[in-house]
């Protein structure tokens, strides 16, 4: 077999960066002996040139434009993150015809049509399957495996901090402060959690997963974004109790008339779903194709070396030449795509879990069952639940599917009630898409 | 984007034939739209043209030769199975250096070095994502995403028909016989169940998922497997106390020493263990990698359509050239790498869970466990438990990490002993590998 050398550029040298660079170096011979590549590592480009890494010879330069040049340099290896200087790196490298390997989802998520558009104008590509979902080969699989599916729906968590934190609070009983503080103590959450526990993170990976799987652009604006701040344990609790584990889900789902329903939110799960037993830092993604049915794809949705595994198989790709004609040939990429005609959100379908806190008297059930069935929002269960708080009572309702919009003015309803101590708490239920497949 | 036209000949039209007949007949717009391809299905050869399927205006033929030197079909799909015919003309389509596409996973298990052989000699490709895990896209995990991984495991789930079984007997406390009749009247299982049920055919898929996984050519001798023919509803229950199931599992392992352990048998699964989840006709395959950790790929294993899904997705793949590349590429594939260097089955270290059924009567538990001291094995948990079976009662034994050959050795002393009615039940308990990845 021919082998091949092919100059790298790394751009940004964190932990994920080492974690290229430990691969690269490490299984140098196995790599090479599987894919007859060698990667000729001639520039890694720091901020700080003095604090250098570790005793490994590396290349380090600060001067980013030089190692971009480097006409030896075929692919541009980009793990700075934001979206300002990789941005500008990434346009330099396209416009010299070189690929680029990134895991900057924040950037894909906001230029990233603008950027594969340059791409493709100068004949190379951008590979990112570090981008969404970290060490999961979920872009190989939506681009390649499910590529003969028209997908229904998918399903997946996707953001590791906020697993963490509802795991411990699932399994340990934990407050949300109390994971929180944990998740940051052990490096899972960020110092200011803000754009994990909001569920933006996540939305910027469904924009990302949803773009490729529906062949429609989707924007971070275009989904209903509502994050895992606000839980208590007490819905951690009643869930439970119903069946249910709660998971921030990041959820995409085909209409019939061929609208997009995007949303992130805390969802119940049931706990006979595989995505119930997704725990910890691990993510997972559920695809519903109308061939394949349902498929499931898990892994480490982050850490240095999972990501570090993703970004080296794409430089692989991209140095094999597969990358480049799935990126050209493929009108899969939101470049090439229509804009997703987005399913506004409060004509969401659900099924719902909402609980209120309503004055233990005579007739207060009668009343709140009263406003869901003027709203024509069907019960599937109600429980007045024990409780030592006080002259206000927690109730549980699960309801049938309603519409989001529908549910939102039954709430506003029932909680101007005398009888209930607003703001009630209202999450949706996961309902499973239905199989498509021939096979049962 | 250019378009192109690719003529296709289509050897078999059953049950997955048929699927990607449908595929192609009404998915055409949307993979012309997502591909830029065009499949012209010049030939669907079947043994008896008079039996015309549909009213669709398929080119049928009993002329599979004609077919495959049409100059107008660049690639053969060959769905007829079995290893006589279907070599023959995948023989000749790769004599004639047209790509080849197909499920056949009992051939390639069988074949495959000499066939991949013969393809790469003819400078064209065997793409067989259908021929193992159906509908999971295990196969493509394997080649582009986990590329960078030295793979540490390999576990799956990867025959339906035994996982049906299984499910049944778990969920419904059926009995093997009943839940197998079932099994055969829903389809799921042939009227000869035996190269299911006996353990074949999860381990003609794992020879071929090992050749890949570990770079090592795997044969369905080095395999040791046991089927779930004998498995009683005893041991499914008491497995349920231990907080296990029961699941058929094909697993290859790398030893320190490079040695690959590969065995297929049915094997206690804790019940917090994703593959403990996965129910009835599914599949799931866990590989753990040293960058990535555990990942996890789960679906339709079998099936018209989720079959027919990987034919098209390898259809595709070929049609824009990635399919070759890859193969002729990556020495991963087993006409280029070396003979796997199998652990002796004896050799392979495994905890145990031991069921023996004993007389009542004081000082055989002592016997009993002096026999497994004596072999080293040291024990985590006994019970005796109650029953109305009369003079014998079972005692139910997990224990530490022992070696095959030593077990057996034990059971066998430990059969002959007075006190025990033989013979024992012994089945093995997965052990999860540890995870390398960065990531906590």
């Amino acid at each position: 077999m021919e082998e091949k050398s092919i100059g790298i550029a790394l751009l940004g040298c964190g932990a994920v960066g080492g974690g290229v660079l430990r691969i690269l170096t490490e299984q140098r011979e196995l790599l090479r002996q599987r894919t007859g590549l060698t990667f000729d590592l001639r520039h890694v480009v720091v901020r700080d040139v003095a604090n250098q890494r570790g005793s490994q010879k590396i290349p380090l330069t600060d001067d980013a434009k030089k190692a971009i040049d480097d006409p030896k340099v075929g692919i541009v290896v980009e793990l700075i993150g934001g979206t300002t200087a990789a941005a500008e790196h990434i346009e330099r490298a396209l416009k010299l015809g070189k690929a680029v390997v990134t895991a900057n989802k924040s950037l894909l998520a906001t230029r990233g049509a603008e950027l594969f558009a340059l791409a493709r104008r100068n004949n190379t590509c951008i590979a990112f399957e570090a981008s969404a979902g970290g060490g999961v080969p979920i872009i190989n699989a939506l681009v390649r495996g499910l590529v003969a599916n028209r997908i229904e729906a998918l399903v997946g968590i996707v953001n590791g901090t906020c697993n963490v934190i509802l795991t411990r609070m699932t399994h340990n009983g934990w407050s949300y402060e109390q994971a929180l503080r944990e998740a940051q103590e052990q490096g899972f959450a960020e110092a200011d959690p803000t754009l994990d526990v909001s569920g933006r993170d996540a939305a910027q990976k469904l924009a990302l997963l949803a773009s490729l799987a529906f062949n429609m652009r989707v924007a971070e604006q275009d989904i209903h974004v509502e994050g895992i701040e606000k839980l208590q344990k007490a819905e951690i609790d009643y869930a439970r109790d119903l069946g249910y584990v709660i998971k921030l889900l990041a959820i995409a789902q085909r209409q019939g008339d061929g609208r997009l329903g995007l949303r992130v939110h805390p969802t119940l799960v049931h706990s006979g779903d595989v995505l119930a037993d997704v725990s910890g830092s691990f993510n997972a993604i559920s695809v519903y194709g109308d061939a394949l049915g349902h498929s499931l794809f898990y892994g480490r949705g982050a850490g240095q070396m999972p990501t570090a595994s993703a970004v080296v198989s794409d430089l692989i790709s991209v140095a094999l030449g597969t990358a480049q004609i799935e990126f050209q040939r493929l009108q899969i990429y939101p470049d090439t795509t229509a804009a997703a005609v987005v399913l506004p959100f409060d004509q969401t379908e659900s099924r719902y879990y909402l609980r209120l806190m309503a004055r233990d008297e005579p007739g207060v059930l009668a009343q709140v069952t009263k406003v869901l069935g003027d709203h024509c929002i069907s019960l599937s269960a109600i429980q007045q639940r024990e409780t030592d708080a006080g002259q206000f009572v927690p109730v549980v309702i699960t309801t049938h599917l309603a519409k989001e919009g529908a549910m939102q003015a039954a709430i506003a309803v029932i909680d101007a009630l005398p009888a209930v101590s607003a703001p009630s708490v209202c999450l949706r239920v996961l309902e499973l898409p239905k199989e498509f497949a021939g096979a049962t």
